[in-house]
Parts: C-alpha cells; structure tokens; sequence
C-alpha cells in the first residue's frame, strides 16, 4: 500500500477542531490541487467560497442544523457548482443566455464534487482533519444571502478544515461485494451484504473511542437507512430553490 | 509540496493506453479505496461496474461518441448513483419505497463522484492513467442496458484506467481568483481573469506536445464555452431517462 492510497483509507470525519488556524498559503494550496481535479471537457463550472468569520461561521453552523464543528472550524469552504462563469465566458462572445437543462446541472454539480474530494485529499495530506457538511442545504437561500451568490451558483456542500482535536476509529463500509460489480450489475447477494454489514456496524458503534450509540438494533445500517429514507422527503424545497437560483431541472 | 499533492498536481487526461491489463489484486485496491471516501451520513449509495469484456467496451466508446480510448482501456469503470441498494436496505424493515426528489438524486450522484475521484486518484498513485468520459451519458439506456442496471441506478460516468501509452502536458486551471472566493462571491476582475487564461490557453494548444489544435482564436477557453454552450442543450434526453429509471427531479 503506498502513502496516498494509505492516506486515503485513513480518511474519517473529524467534528472537533483545535482553535488552530490555516495558514492562507496552505489554504491556496490545497484549492490549486482541487483545480488540477478532472473536469467535464475544462469547464471547471465550480466556485469555492471560504469563510473564516467566526460570526458567519455561526450561522452556518446553524442553518446546517447546529453542526457546533462549522462554528468551531478555522475555515469553513463552501463548495459551489457554478455555471454565472460559463455564462460570463459565453457572454464575451455573444449576449445570450446559457439554455438549462438537467445535464448542465449534472455538469456543474460533479466539477464541483470532483474538485471538493481533490481538496479533501490534499488537506489530510498536510495534516487536516475535514467533513463535509451537506446540511448548508437545509437553507440553500440563507447560504447563498450569506454567501452573496449571484444567479446560476448554488452551494452544493460546506466542508471543514482544521487541525483535529479528536482522533475517531475509521468508520466501516459496505463489504465490497455490496458495490463492486464485474460485466453487469449483480443483486445477487446483495441481501446478505447488508445484513453482514449491519452486525459490523453494530460492532463498530458499540466497540468505538468515544462511546456506543443506542441499542444494538438501533445501530443497524439498515434500519438507519430505514429510519432516514422510509415514506421522507428529505430537503423538498431543494426544487424550487434551484428554479429560482436559474438552474432548470428539465 | 508533499508526495500526495504532487501527484495530485500531476493529473491529466490520458486517452491513450498500453495493451497491459490492470490486474485484479490492483483493481479491487482502488475500488477498496474509493470506497473510504466521504459518504452523505454512510448511504453510500452508489456502485461501480468494471467492464473489461472488449465487445462491450467497443460499445461503449460507440455510444460515448467513438471514444477510442474505451475500447483500448483494458478496464472501463462505469460509476453509478445507485438508490437500489437503500431501497433493498430499507426493505429489510418495511415494504415500501423511497420518496423520490431532487435532493435524494443529488446524495447518490454526488455519493459516485466523490468515489470516483478516490479511485482516480488511488489509480494514479500505482501508476495507472485515466479519462472520465461523460460521453456515457449521451446514451444512458444504451449503458443501462448493457451493465443490467436496475431501476433506481444510472450510469453517471466512466473512468478509463489503464497503463499510459502517452505523456501529455498537463492542462492548465483557470485563474486561482476565478475559482477562489473569500467570505462573499465576487465577480470582480472575472472577466480579466477569463481573458488572461484565454491567452494561456491559446499558448498552451500552439506549443503542447503532439501537436496545436485550431487557429489562435479558436483556442480561447471562453470562445470553447460560447461554441459548446450557445443555445444548445445538450443531452436533452437527461431528463425523461432519469424518470423512466426511477428519479423524480421534482
């Protein structure tokens, strides 16, 4: 196994920050590695925004659904697929309007996930701990009011970077079988994947640093994903709030 | 600049591959890799399906718009948003299914992304070159069909990994300040900033190795952006597929 890849499988998400800060150079380092990340044909349709304000961390912190480590984070980056850039670029050439379809917001959204990982990647290599935080989606408008986004940008995720001040267990995942597929797509199996990696799951929650996490029953991956998908629309405003932002999910 | 930034500094597209096999041992390295990276609260929801059968990755290039590269790769991974597996995992507790949004469509898609990107990145710490190729999705139900997806799984990407037969330049970024915000989103000095990196880029197209590409002007990244994006949707077909598979965009 060779440094990176052990680096990467070292990867967990780190919710306690030393009230260290991130030199500005390390931060531009980390964000030139996130723009050398693959990118749909060089349209590099993402934009980061960082926010170090300890006040708009706090904000954050809370429209994410008090997540205490947005606060507590010296650098709270927030991720945005950005399609205002193309738009600005095609405008030096003609003063037309980009036409919106799902693909364009597919296009955007994934520059800005590759982009983000590559930056996840080079923070843990100088010795970071980070998470992304998904829940600025709660109140995608309250995100882009504080981060005073233009039309055609939405924040796809935050992510936290800082020097750890906590060092969890690494937690488990699915047994490869459960997402490697070899020709075509097998579900053979599938079942019993799951139920082996629930019994891992509620090993990992009752053995962790830092203590277990409800009853065993409870700690079951798939009675997680149950309790958290069954009958719920999660986040039913994301819709509408992209419409008005100018993406068109048609 | 430490070993894992470098390499990751290092990345280009590579299109071009020796007649050498990834071996399996490697293969599942990468995928075991991509699979420590992070996951939206551990859903995981995504799959891979690794294509080495020739017939079927001279299909695919077809489909992909005649990208050689896939049928010359020895191993094609298509990376899939894959919902089935929460369903099937849900299904364990409770006969129903998943409320089916935008939001949820997005946590799968970006759930593949950031995985993808750790195999891309595992795959190029062991030496291994890759290509994402969008060009799958100019035809997904061909690639649906093929890979036997079932419903609630799309074929996002591919991803050529393969031993390189070619040493490209790396492509220059945009600008720092074009992607790089602090606190609040600026369009300050955009334009500047796109116009300077057309004249990179034109340098970059007459001087790279293997040869230039166009006239001077047909060189500029903001002149590539109006030709791509003026007026035209692409993969208009995104929508309705995605439907049909099971993704309601609402």
């Amino acid at each position: 196994m060779n440094e990176t890849i052990e680096l990467l499988r070292k990867h967990r998400s780190i919710r306690r920050y030393k009230d260290t800060d991130v030199p500005e150079e390390h931060l531009r380092e980390i964000i030139v590695t996130a723009q050398a990340a693959p990118t749909s044909s060089n349209i590099q349709a993402y934009s980061v925004v960082a926010v170090r304000d300890p006040e708009k961390r706090r904000k954050f912190a809370e429209l994410a659904g008090n997540q205490q480590q947005v606060a507590e984070t010296p650098v709270f980056l927030v991720w945005c697929a950005d399609l205002n850039k193309i738009r600005s670029a095609v405008r030096l050439h003609e003063d037309t309007e980009l036409s919106q379809n799902v693909e364009l917001f597919l296009l955007a959204t994934i520059d800005a996930a590759l982009a983000a990982q590559n930056a996840t990647v080079a923070a843990e290599s100088l010795g970071y701990g980070t998470v992304y935080i998904g829940g600025i989606r709660n109140n995608p408008q309250a995100a882009t009011d504080l981060l005073e986004l233009p039309p055609l940008v939405y924040p796809v995720f935050g992510l936290c970077v800082g020097v750890p001040a906590q060092d969890p267990d690494i937690r488990p995942r699915l047994p490869i079988g459960a997402v490697y597929h070899r020709e075509t797509y097998s579900e053979y199996g599938l079942e019993d994947e799951i139920r082996a990696y629930d019994e891992t799951m509620s090993h990992y929650y009752a053995t962790r640093k830092g203590g277990g996490k409800g009853g065993e029953d409870e700690t079951k991956w798939s009675k997680e994903m149950w309790r958290r998908f069954d009958g719920k629309r999660q986040r039913d405003h994301m819709h509408d709030f992209l419409h008005r932002r100018g993406f068109e999910l048609k």
